[in-house]
């Protein structure tokens, strides 16, 4: 093994070059990194350009940064004869690391008309030419690490072909002529889940977390550690519009016994009355969806909630959040299987009728938590610039579980730790419910 | 004279249909509205989009913005047939006329990527070819009514044309990458105006004001009223970049004697040491221009200055800034030449090297004057919605006068008011001095 | 003459040593002084702290600033053996002379439990004594410029008397308890003005403005000069409470076509929908006085409205405000006598029944006017840091005339430039009508 | 037992009347009571009155806000003939318990000058005659849950010390005057603790927090419940001044890396450099402290840094922050003694010079632990408006332990959990390293 292998104290050990060829990578890489350019074909030239808030990144942005990441983590450090497009994109694309050096502000994002959609469709091509050809033959002595950092740049992508869904929504939905970011979404399935069950797991110790030793995982999801779980009881689905609509009409968004004390400030200074992006009209809600404004469908899973409103709504019903592991422990004996992004619904959609066992763990919502984002115990981050990933991130966060309708079906796993603050709300976030035994 | 013509009481006479025809209109008409599209044309779709700050509006909004002005002032009144492209284009594209409707707020209006660029230039034609035929054959009970809307029409899109310019500098000049609007400006001449030289003006009773009944004039430039003005000198050309460099040095920017209240505050607060667009390198100073980034030419008008660094400049020079009438009076007697938008600089240069007389008072920069913008005595606003033109901006405004590099050349005149808050660096304002006799 | 008083460039003739002597300075000097302490009598040592928004002091502060402003301007440079109290109080105290050093930040006044109520007195006492000392025998080469800002200081002090006031009701006006300042105030007669009259003034050329020759002005008052003036009719008292809730019940507060844009943008903002301190209760209008809750008197003129509410009310009246020229011109032919501070109503009173003719131009309310607050023509400033007096605030504001019920009769003058934001309530402003002939 | 304690639920089974009378309770009532005003007694009046920040609230309210308590939940409910000294108190006094009325705003806090400091006292005297003529003859089917309350409000009272302790510091630091609190302090003794050592601890299943049945603990601290911790070891004490010194002199402000994200950008935004009250003066470091200002004892533990801070230290210094259940199982055997308010030192002192063992877990310092603030499993409000007095607050805070200097040494227990924003420095807040064994 190289020492540069050996200094970047690798968090798995890698498959060997026999059964897992750079060849194979090749495929990987340019299928995912396709699959970005895909998400943005609906988009005309002007809605890669917009900023609705801070949080929000322009489509362009996106597309540049995950660019970046390959030319400043794999071509910079291991192609020599590399050479940029333009030196001011390294500034321009960073995201957050500030040990690389310091970023464009973000909340400037959208005041940047060039590069254009076109400069930065250049930029891709440059990028992707330069690592086709670095993968075609790469240095013996620095494979590994270079096939490491592939694996995490494209998971890295993926994460941002989610939040280009998410953020295409929010911009489009600023926009009073509510277009549509598609009009041929997959329609969703005329289901009904039925009432909700309750679903019930013994006290004990449990192992949770990623042994990052044997497949992706983020560092934030290890080391593997010991917990001890009381007994709990899950609900066997996430909490449906339906169900919401009840919280909402019994005076949830004006109790203040039912919501935490900042949860109660923001209701009262932004103003909520309900989730996110939901209009009531004269007969009825309706919801701005990636296909459009629509109805909202009560048997669907709600989306587009808080923290705060996830947690309110679970006071109101008895009922709390679950903790990150209880969920983690409920998730390790289920098929990832669910509405993913390949199923184009792109919102999520009603549970199967018959179900009363535990369903819709993956995908549709990610699943907000009763559990703050921390390290676990004996965490470390990646060495170097890469250690600014996920763990500068730990505080004022909380952990989301379980994939939504917008995430790629191969990214998500029963450990995937996602966090968003406790206020956040354009993210495809819902709940599901858990209480004592 | 038709009933609807005395209801609006004209603020002034419009010539004979037989001197002026409306197939000239028609020429006027079409040759403005090519020019906006023509200053668009150096612009990448992206460029379009952009809201740098809340002052500024996206380029494409100002397109069809100055095009509602026609539909919702003159199609929809007066042109029973007109259908509209879309009913939200009404909300959208109102900047401030509250008793048509509430507005999109502005400071959102960089959210909004649809109607696309496309979409923009769609709705002009199409509001083009209905005005055509307007113009064609006119209802004649209201043929006086059109024209006199058509010219404040196209007076207002003449407004428009500069604030493009202004707001297109400075969207790009927020960009790391500085990108030039054009690299094909005309370059300025190398003149050098020599010392200033004052001029003299006796004491007196003096008419100010267009009478607003030969030839247009906006509804803030009237009435005709007399002001008495003590004995005054007057600055023979504006203050140049380089006798503000000299203020700079002297430590202009930190010496608190030298400024307004207010405009301290605002040099703390914002931390202004040059005007807008200059940049300290190693080798001396530079600006942005739309022609990219430039080295400052000492003998070229100052450019880019507050009200109160204007105030603040002359206070360090023993003398203070003219109101707008000594501005006034001494424009009255010359003429109106100057580098205006058609002189393809759009950027102020140096004024001739012989000029001991009264040189640049049009073009080059607006020039702040001592006066605060409120309404001469006996003003009246237009009746109903375009009574919103003028009169209420009559507050916490600072008179500018005599039109800049980027305004048109028949847009201006010597009664021409423009303003601006006091802090606002933004457009092209420069300033001159005066002092007592 | 001292060359001091030569460098001072005085702005007007001192009366001479044999017809105003300095003890008739001195007793001037005990009694305006006096005059301060009285009416911080009914305080308790708590409402002497509170700073209730930016703009307010705490009423110690105010009793040590105007102290200050005699130990820094008279005491240090003219009485050599003079020892301050604490080095601190320069820093503390100073208001905002620049050219003096840096003031304590004017919002974190409220944040000074020390020095405290009794130390401030006792730093009264101190600069008192030492001022006594002065008057008593003053250097001879000094003497003049000594009662010159002997006579400066005793205004200033007068415009912070009025301030207390103004302060202090608004102190009391945060606290839900609505505590009275004084529970014996003068109550107003029983008067009815009658209607609104209009009186006329011809056209020509006036003199404004104060010689700054004999008797004390501020230098903000001079130089005279001339001013041509339309012809123009004056209201012959201010708008009464009556007459402006006829404004609010015909929807005044809620039409925008009546208002300027910044005054509109406020109204929105901060929700305005009456002057400020007033309340609706089910039996009708109340408003906070310093006499307490008490119910609107419909005759008396009303008070505590901004220039945009002036502004807003004259354009639905179909008048306008007038310049503080026109003002000026009708002041000079009245008497000044009026509700003042020493008729200890502190609170505008109805004018007499009978008057038709020009009444109430001095005291009851300020009156704004239609002028931005800009220097008149060869305005200078005194020399040195007392040149920050008045000058540096000629932006951004509007002036006022007459004074108010809660001025010192013998503070005011024909000539008297007062000026506020145009936003600000707390001052007793209202306003008299203006229109042309 | 009576039918109002079942439905309050009692979190824990008081002893028998046999072994503790309400005459007991009484006199821990008045001795409690007293020593919230023993701690007023070196304030001017003025020194009541301030709001420092929004955080912060005047002395007089402190004092105010806890006789309300014992008024609002005791007196109101349980003796009817009780009359209330002004029905305002329960509006001004209500801190932030929604569900018994709209409390009066928080940051306003500030504004009031009355009630006034001798209104505040007679408030106090007229609610402690009450409580105890009720503590006399308390009603037999109330006695128990009156107990309880009484309980519940002397440690809330308790609590409140500890805040005008430090309310009180931040008051008095805004003054540039550094006035002290006393000068009369315990000087420290001149100890120096010696090399950090760490203290090893074995893996496995722990039980932590309180039964809430024994003695009094909030209802935070329960219930007991089982945690699996892995090994893990802690250092004997406190992080001190001058090891927090090499991290400011290794520019840790300036670094990063070493910093959570949202700490980063409170660095930035506030210009932290040192800890709150550190100022840097030719010879050195000195904080102000309560007995004004002094030089920075190396040996001290190093107090008034937030989270962020102990998180970056931790980072720098290769080691992590305690999670809660690390702390109290360390703390679980250790002697309650300490520095609390009783050593009257008012500051963090050094541990004796020969401890190589567990020290100071208890007094001078609240220690960051790395634990979000989050229910316990199966954690359950109080039943009725006294539910908010911890629940809502679990929400975007971090929690400390051990309490500090200003604590009252009988207010604490090993269970015990403080909570405040991660940025949050005018507590007595400092850290204690641990790392993995």
């Amino acid at each position: 093994m190289p020492p540069q292998a050996q200094q970047w104290e690798s968090p798995h050990q890698l498959e060997t070059p026999d059964t897992l060829h750079t060849k194979e990578w090749m495929r990987r890489y340019q299928r995912i990194r396709r699959a970005s350019e895909q998400l943005c074909e609906p988009l005309c030239t002007e809605d890669y350009v917009i900023q609705s808030m801070d949080d929000v990144s322009p489509p362009k942005w996106h597309l540049a940064h995950v660019t970046w990441f390959f030319e400043a983590f794999i071509l910079v450090p291991f192609q020599s004869r590399y050479r940029t497009l333009d030196s001011a994109y390294d500034f321009l694309f960073n995201s957050y690391y500030e040990t690389h050096g310091v970023p464009f502000p973000r909340p400037r994002r959208g005041t940047l008309s060039r590069p254009t959609v076109a400069d930065v469709y250049r930029f891709r091509a440059h990028v992707d030419t330069a690592m086709a050809e670095l993968l075609e033959s790469p240095p013996p002595e620095h494979v590994e690490e270079i096939l490491r950092r592939v694996e995490l740049g494209l998971h890295h992508e993926q994460q941002h072909q989610e939040l280009l869904l998410m953020d295409i929504k929010h911009i489009l939905a600023q926009n009073p002529l509510c277009p549509a970011y598609r009009d041929d979404l997959s329609p969703p399935l005329e289901d009904a889940p039925g009432e909700l069950a309750w679903l019930g797991y013994p006290a004990g110790i449990r192992s949770i977390g990623d042994d990052l030793k044997s497949g992706f995982a983020y560092d934030n999801e290890g080391p593997v550690h010991r917990q001890f779980l009381e007994a709990f009881q899950l609900g066997n689905r996430p909490v449906t519009n339906g169900e919401f609509l009840a919280f909402i009409e019994d005076g949830g968004y004006s109790r203040p016994e039912l919501w935490l004390s900042d949860g109660w400030q923001q209701v009262g200074q932004d103003g909520w009355q309900a989730p996110l992006y939901w209009v009531k009209r004269d007969d009825g809600w309706y919801h701005f969806t990636l296909g459009g404004m629509r109805r909202v469908d009560p048997q669907a899973p709600v989306v587009h909630v808080s923290f705060y409103e996830a947690d309110a709504y679970a006071r109101w019903a008895g009922a709390r959040l679950p903790s990150e592991a209880e969920w983690e422990v409920a998730a390790r004996d289920v098929a990832m299987k669910g509405n993913f992004v390949e199923s184009d619904h792109l919102q999520p959609v009603a549970a199967p009728a018959q179900a009363q066992s535990l369903s819709q763990l993956f995908g549709d919502v990610w699943e907000w938590t009763g559990s703050a984002y921390r390290p676990y115990p004996g965490f470390r981050t990646l060495p170097g610039t890469l250690g600014e990933y996920n763990g500068k991130f730990m505080s004022g966060q909380m952990v989301l579980r379980g994939g939504c309708c917008a995430t790629p079906a191969d990214h998500i796993r029963p450990t995937y730790r996602n966090f968003f603050p406790p206020h956040a709300r354009w993210a495809f976030s819902g709940f599901r419910l858990a209480r004592e035994a």
